[in-house]
């Protein structure tokens, strides 16, 4: 779906257990109704160059930028971003709405 | 859709119109039918601490790895890389099977 997308890319500390960090999000996007989507997904390409040392992908779609913001102010959120901005080495985050320009049939 | 995705981030060189990039990657996309969707965002947050400067996802999705392994080594990809690779100024490219948590309804 189009809509407006939250894609956070990482690098996890290394003593972080990045299972209990997913247990966390799926908590958080089962708790939010205005999370329409969220996907994830580990690098294995492994191209350190190109990767510059993030790992892990999580993006989230909402049905617009108000879904986006009341995301953002939920008190699950606010919570967790506390917990997840402790298991971070490196971050990248992007918001956006989605332009799509070949869509899956 | 799950698949085997492929995600983009850069900044582009500050010369670069921007448009004419875009036109490339449709045609791109068109061309290529292992390719089966292509979404991109430009940021619209601006928290520059967290984009890092990078202002720009491109995010396509294949069937499985072997899709996107035809995509890479498809002439028309080679072809296209090479004038992508001289509009950025910093790139991360992750690619992964993606793991859908939540799926869009």
């Amino acid at each position: 779906m189009a809509g407006f997308k939250h894609l956070v890319i990482v690098k996890f500390k290394e003593d972080v257990v990045v299972e209990d960090i997913l247990k966390g999000m799926q908590k958080l996007v089962s708790e939010i109704d205005a999370v329409k989507s969220f996907e994830w997904g580990q690098d294995i390409e492994g191209e350190e160059m190109l990767g510059q040392g993030f790992t892990h992908a999580f993006l989230m779609t909402f049905e617009d930028k108000q879904g986006y913001t009341a995301f953002v102010g939920h008190a699950c959120h606010v919570e967790f971003s506390a917990t997840f901005s402790t298991a971070i080495d490196k971050i990248v985050l992007l918001d956006f709405p989605s332009v799509v320009v070949k869509a899956a049939t």
